[in-house]
């Protein structure tokens, strides 16, 4: 794995909470790297998710430095004093703006730290930070939590007969890990690319990976995806929606999916991927709403973790999604085993094959057609339901 | 317990699916009865819903019957015709309108059944139907599925120096209960009340009872609360908003909330229930929907579930929920605990305090303070959730 130009990691271990592991990282840019980002919808959010909102307004990056082990958030204004004396010591040892900084943390909430854990360790990252594989993994490695496995994703394409690479790495056990429940994740590239099509881009293929997962419905005051384009490729800049841009972002969903998908597979006692297709919704809205109330259904998740084919449990979420259904239509398969059609069941229906396709796979399919001729689709990944996943969060703490 | 005046009530066993409990009951109206009625949101629902909602137009009701065992749900043209079949056998034998017998069904989904099985016993349950409270019991467990315990609640008033009686039962563990997730619940009251107004007060309360619990965020094709008024009672007939129909209000919230939170402490693997008080709200939506997400999340209840103080995911659960909140004015207590207040951590925040008062207490309250200054409120009733409730979904069926 050879790491885009333009971009240098380090990791460190500067114990905010964990002892004998990497728990923060830096990553240093070269000028004219760009960046655009997306983050919790959470009303209670982190000073560092403000000031990233912030910073990535000039679409312009430095640094990224994320702390695992503490989400500081709830910490009031010493929370918001950590996130500046972070911000300042990186900007002041790259001789760069403070807006110029993204900052993330993971971990638990409402517990204050010394900022100095972190800003001691700067220099030292900084000249450690290189362009070898080892250290992306280190860095990947040092923002995990609860995971059980960091999560790394990378595609080549090329554009106009260009190489381009996009490189990433995520955290997050679903949104699922006690009180360390955030979801993070940061794309790399080389791509030479406009501020306005980098954000488009991300934004969109957001919607259909990150943005696309469920384990447990919980979400985060932390979430953050990131994504930095360092402009090294000798690719003519995509500055508009033409050929080029679908090709970025193409090869963007596929790492943004591969990464999401990798969460969802270490969510907290999860041992199957589900991902459900809607087609024949209203809109895409619909569509999303519909997946993700199946994905969601405590009863469709235990119902899968047993390889039953329960498919009144599924009709049952549709039918609460509040997505729009034209009734004598509805369809639903599970693999390629129709169960429903043009609302009823199949002759065919034979639950022993439905049972022994969930039994031999990892990764499953649900297919719903909610019968509309507008035809709108989407896709969501969620995971099973375990009893492991109450124990864990039963015994966290106690 | 003395039955109201004006009603009578049968069950027996017509081996829908069980083969050794009754499984159909029957209740008779004198004339004049009023009905009112709320039935599930779902888009997709039984033809008993779509009965029920017409039925109910003309406020008038003769007869109740409902069956367990099978929600008679995704059943097609034969689904409808077991409605049509069931209604005309009881409108024959009690020679009323078919418009005037309510029907409910609670069970599996997409099944059939043979109507006989229904219509033969219809002669048999009317000669055999009396206000015994013996019979009233029979009948509130005639609905049950997987309830482990009936619900039944009663309440006796005065209305302008006349006594009123209201009586319910209601089943459903929760929303819960694998292919059989209904929740059903009839009210019995012999008051004098004009239908515009039984229509109103019941659906006012139902906003406060049954709309305001939850066990697993699922919600069944069949949940239906009706509620049977005699005008058997000597008060003057309430037909306006004045202080009797205040006083009626008042007393049929009682039964609701009461057999509402029997319904949740039913929840399956439930061993707590949750109070949870939302204040301080934009308006009594943004309460509800803040308090249905901390009740809904799996990490607060497997918290609760753990005796286990972990306010963090109380935060997290608010500040995804979307309703409007002022952080700098958030506060949060469990129990008589002040954990937050004007959204900092409270500095005598006792966390062994809150442990011991979650272990000592099988109904917790967590009381919540969005902070803004409308002060709307709502509250939920939950329960936690501990491995039992992903075993029994597991085990169900195989």
């Amino acid at each position: 794995m050879k790491i885009i130009d333009g971009v240098k990691f380090a990791a460190t271990n500067c114990k905010i909470k964990y002892k004998n592991r990497d728990d923060l990282m830096l990553a240093i840019f070269d000028e004219e790297t760009k960046v655009a980002g997306v983050f919790t919808n959470s009303q209670i959010v982190s000073p560092t998710i403000t000031h990233c909102r912030s910073a990535i307004k000039d679409g312009k990056a430095k640094a990224l430095i994320v702390n695992s082990g503490n989400a500081n958030t709830f910490n009031g204004e010493k929370g918001e004093e950590i996130v500046q004396k972070t911000a300042q010591t990186v900007a002041k040892n790259l001789n760069c703006n403070i807006s110029d900084v993204l900052i993330s943390s993971t971990g638990v909430i409402g517990e204050l730290f010394d900022y100095n854990l972190i800003c001691d360790q700067v220099p030292n990252l900084i000249a450690n930070a290189n362009d070898s594989s080892e250290n992306f993994l280190a860095a990947s490695k040092a923002i995990m939590t609860t995971d059980l496995i960091n999560k790394t994703s990378e595609i080549e394409t090329q554009i106009d007969g260009q190489k381009i690479k996009i490189q990433g790495f995520a955290k997050g056990s679903g949104m699922i890990a006690p009180n360390m429940a955030t979801m993070l994740a940061y794309v790399f590239t080389d791509a030479k690319i406009s501020s306005k099509m980098l954000e488009k881009a991300f934004k969109e293929t957001n919607e259909e990976s990150f943005n696309s997962i469920t384990v447990d419905s919980d979400c985060s005051t932390n979430d953050s995806a990131i994504i930095f384009a360092t402009q090294k490729a000798g690719n003519p800049e995509i500055d508009q929606e033409d050929d080029n841009f679908k090709l970025f972002k193409a090869a963007l969903k596929e790492v943004m999916i591969d990464l999401a998908k990798k969460i969802v597979k270490d969510g907290e006692g999860a041992k199957k991927l589900i991902k459900i297709d809607v087609i024949g919704a209203q809109n895409y809205s619909d569509a999303k709403k519909a997946a993700f109330s199946v994905a969601n259904s405590p009863l469709v998740k235990s119902a899968i973790a047993a390889s039953d084919p329960n498919w009144g449990r599924i009709i049952m979420a549709i039918g609460k999604s509040g997505a729009k259904i034209l009734t004598k239509k509805l369809g639903l398969k599970i693999g390629e085993s129709i169960i429903v059609e043009n609302g009823e069941i199949h002759k065919n229906y034979n639950e022993s094959a439905v049972n022994s396709y969930l039994k031999a796979n990892e990764e499953v399919l649900i297919e719903i057609n909610l019968g509309l001729e507008e035809s709108a689709k989407a896709t969501v990944y969620g995971c099973d339901l375990n009893e492991e996943y109450v124990t864990i969060n039963k015994d966290y703490r106690t």
